[in-house]
């Protein structure tokens, strides 16, 4: 097959869609596939053209998609094929089925919650890198603080349980997420009741990252979690220009160091001990 | 903007293609543009066409691409980018930056090692669920029981050690790889020869990685990591299908939880102490 580059790409669609107004095209899919986004760039150049989408529609999909393929695709085609229906192309050709990787934690290995996972990727697909990481850092410590989930489904598939048991992830990985919220609730971690909070989990958070993304694009948005004072305590030593920097990262230390990186935080500054 | 459907997409392109044809448009970009993949589908769906790929030139292009946009961006854009060349559209048209999010574990967070985030997205761009799966499982297993980096690039970009200091990362997960090396080197996490090392592992993940994926290509996929025996030991209570069922994940246990843990499986099985 013939290599094309992506100049040669969009110069064909260009060609193409002038040819088919010719021949009586439809005038509705032409505009679709040949309007160029806000920066005059198509598919292969990132971020795409963004609209604001309904952070509660955004949910819903999301649930109905880990209902499908899990959490990360329930993130990432929530918010794809919500674009698509907003914007076009080339949110419409998108293959979302590419983000069912991040299913529990990756394929079941439990690391990075597939949700975050799919927002993340979701966000770098509609804004600059900068304002994307913004989003993300965000979005995580809100993750990890927050008593979730909080989305209530019109009609719950996996159980049906009210009030719904919520717990604080303490982490953004999949194994803490799931372990704390199966301490808290006391439902086993591949029973209904853990892939129905799951599946809220990932509608809450859908709908936090469509608000995030849409406080960036009108201008409005001022970020409100920091990390947590023990682990910037941990970070002044440990993480970049500090002593040690023997380490990265920015997930709660004291939830996997637990007894002798409590005690330790405690000795050094007198924070509560976990 | 209208909303255009995978289907209407498809036939649109047809049409375009056709009309094309009549108005003497380039038989070369046409071509590339419309030949359908060797299952008759084309953008929207997965898996895409493979060919074979050359692990060690992969290797190359990974460590390259690492230097540019990180690990995540390294080993996706790196096999991306081969099948541009060997098998041309849809992978020429690709926007490989998606996967600079997952820079140092998405943003800096430290979850998952970028390199093995971006191993799994190029594995679902390429295989059908079930086979990335078996492809992903023994990556990952790979990537935590072995002594990396390996490779050695032509020209090292940001420290030239000689050797280079190797370490078992005991995790798929960014903190805990970074900090097993920082601990096995004495190099800090923040430094150059941490950024060397991190590329080099990017390079290692891309050239396993086309190693397994070429190996399920032509039918010679044997899985040759399993996990390891203590950890298979905590799962037999606590993961799928046990008595406590308290937590789900595939990642080795006892790195996380050290001496408690350790010590209960000791008690347990007879297992050597960590």
């Amino acid at each position: 097959m013939a290599v094309i580059t992506r100049r040669g790409f969009l110069e064909m669609v260009g060609a193409l869609a002038v040819a088919a107004v010719g021949l009586g095209c439809s005038g509705r899919n032409q505009t679709a596939m040949v309007t160029p986004t806000p920066k005059g760039e198509m598919f292969s150049s990132l971020p795409w053209p963004y609209k604001k989408l309904d952070p509660d529609k955004v949910a819903d999909l999301a649930y109905e998609s880990y209902m499908k393929h899990h959490c990360m695709y329930g993130v990432f085609n929530a918010v794809v094929k919500s674009l698509a229906e907003k914007v076009g192309y080339p949110y419409t050709v998108f293959p979302t089925e590419l983000a069912i990787y991040g299913k529990g934690g990756v394929v079941g290995w439990a690391t990075l919650c597939g949700a975050l996972n799919g927002a993340a990727m979701a966000t770098y697909l509609v804004l600059p890198e900068k304002e994307a990481d913004k989003v993300i850092n965000e979005l995580y410590a809100w993750y990890e603080y927050s008593e979730l989930p909080n989305y209530i489904p019109k009609k719950p598939v996996k159980a049906d349980l009210n009030p719904f048991p919520k717990s604080v992830a303490n982490s953004p990985l999949c194994h803490v997420s799931v372990s704390n919220w199966c301490k808290a609730s006391g439902y086993k971690a591949f029973s209904a009741e853990r892939a129905e909070r799951c599946g809220r989990l990932t509608a809450d958070v859908a709908k936090k990252l469509t608000e995030l993304i849409n406080s960036v694009y009108d201008g409005s948005f001022v970020p409100k979690y920091s990390l947590d004072k023990r682990t910037m305590t941990c970070r002044g030593c440990h993480c970049k220009e500090s002593a040690l920097q023997n380490t990265r990262g920015k997930m709660v230390c004291w939830e996997c160091h637990t007894k002798e990186g409590a005690k330790h935080i405690e000795d050094l500054e007198g924070h509560p001990k976990v």
